[in-house]
């Protein structure tokens, strides 16, 4: 996420709940990006055969997948709720970017590859951009 | 859904996984689209003030508030894992189309509505035909 | 599922609330049994020590446990909320096979066996043909 | 459940996992029905028409809903998991007794009855009879 | 949550996972805090005795239940599994604060009352205080 | 748990939901920390490296994570919810056990320890112990 849009603590707030609550943040998919990273790290660091390094890939294969859906969800919530036609005009390409992240989140999923999750973190990080944009 | 779509059992499955297995199917959005649709049939059914009538008012907002949580999450799944770039000339409105109906879905949690309830409906029979003509 | 059953489209829906709704699908089910045996596919394919086979390892026995569970939860739901004791005369084992299907899903869970999920699969295709014999 | 099954704490567990490790209970079916009983002993003590009566009446319902379903789930998993064919000898009436205790906790979703709760509690106690009845 | 706290973005992440991945962040417990005081906001602001007005009280129950439970959630992971010995120091309440705050969770729950949701957001953010305190 | 708890059926209930309905129970607690020391063992009879070896591990450290986790939350719904200012005097040191007690719940989710999961057995068990002593 930019520094900038950390400044603007007043309007953060998080996606959730078709109230509609007007309470809208795209703070939880970054971070979920970021877990994602972080078990594709951690994973790398395991060594040797032991049932603690198994327990532990096991267990991190499955964070990373919860946390993989997690940025899955939380972005499509901020995209079909929070996201209005008028809002279009000053993120033009907002569909296909978020198409195309929901992709790479399932590609992350599917690998264990720190430039897929880097490129995971990106574009969440993007996407936030594109929220903040239009709350100018 | 239309009645050719339902001649092709061998290729109907069900999206869900991201592993991926290649099993995609928008039967369970038109489900849940009618089962909405249902309930809110069910709703103005409802007479008096008992608390009978209560509890059953009470279950049926829950489980309408359940299934136009299920249509999004179906059509979201179908729509980033199952279409590929090279579908998008069959189906150029697709990621519009899709981003209407997820609006859709959660004005139907909002609302009891039977006309955006039918509208329901046929936004996933239509996400359906839009799903089977990538498969011809 | 027989393909008799997929020309009833009018009548197919989906188990599922208790409302009740009188919406009750076995396709669920029986797609639910698919992905069980695909997955068992899938694993049997997986080849070397790489981080990536252990990945697509642990995704697929994940893949595996939840959809065996959901052949069980759709299969227990249409049995104790669709089925009447007036169904019981055209379908007279009808316990004794949900149990078995019940326990076959079961074993799913604890093996990685071609023939025990060829055998799921036919269960629930059974199954559906017993919920269609009652609505004859 | 019976006082005599309280005295043999050494085997009791709790139904759960299909890994299989031999640890089954059926308390929890039984306390999750007496909870149901208790939500509607509450609900018939909300008196007038306040937020707080209309708080308080959700939040029963919601909770009759969720007890109501596990008593299900925890029956279903005790029965299809635990039992096996020799049992049926001592428990000649299992399935058919799983079958109605299912279809009750259904009809104490659909209303608030006392009379159905209580009989909820004592089908659930009786299937804990039948199941302690098999460990001697 | 002070605006000081906001102002480290890059010790800033989300409680969950136990791995550990050594990520942590009470901005959830602050945000599901707030939309606790938000649906409070909501239901006083229904009127009327329409469908569309019980749809929305039901909805907003339901919300609020949700994020209380939040609030109670990520509150305890911080406490059980940031929180190290070596804290107590720091923030030598910690303990019967996070009671405090979780039994406060708990009467929003039971409660629809500007002044313990109030109160709750307080709490919140005094617990993200002394988390921020111990990360200096 | 301790044998004079078995011995007080009327009063055994199990925490859950906040309504209040003043239904709490350790026993869930004890249950699931039984159950986490019952995984260690089978994990530690998996042998040899099949296919079946490796779904065998990969189930058991999913349930022993999910029950790690559920010792975490019923202990934590009772803490919070049941006990009472009151009940501090005769357990004055309630808060460090609970808070010692979960940390032990999350090193038995990043290891498979046979003396750790024997101590969160204990652990719970005191529990217990500790929340049958207010009840007298």
């Amino acid at each position: 996420m930019s520094v900038t849009s950390w400044l603007r603590p007043a309007t953060i707030a998080r996606a959730h709940c078709d109230v509609p609550c007007g309470i809208y943040d795209p703070h939880g998919a970054v971070l979920a990006a970021k877990t994602v990273a972080r078990m594709v790290e951690l994973i790398g660091q395991i060594e040797g055969d032991s049932v603690a390094a198994h327990n532990k890939f096991a267990r991190c294969v499955a964070v990373k997948e919860q946390h993989a859906e997690k940025v899955k969800r939380e972005v499509q919530v901020i995209w079909s709720d929070y996201f209005k036609p008028e809002h279009l005009e000053k993120v033009p390409e907002l569909h296909s970017k978020v198409w195309q992240l929901l992709k790479l989140a399932g590609r992350n999923k599917q690998s264990v590859d720190a430039e897929a999750s880097a490129q995971l973190v990106a574009a969440t990080e993007e996407f936030a951009d594109m929220f903040w944009a239009t709350k100018k």
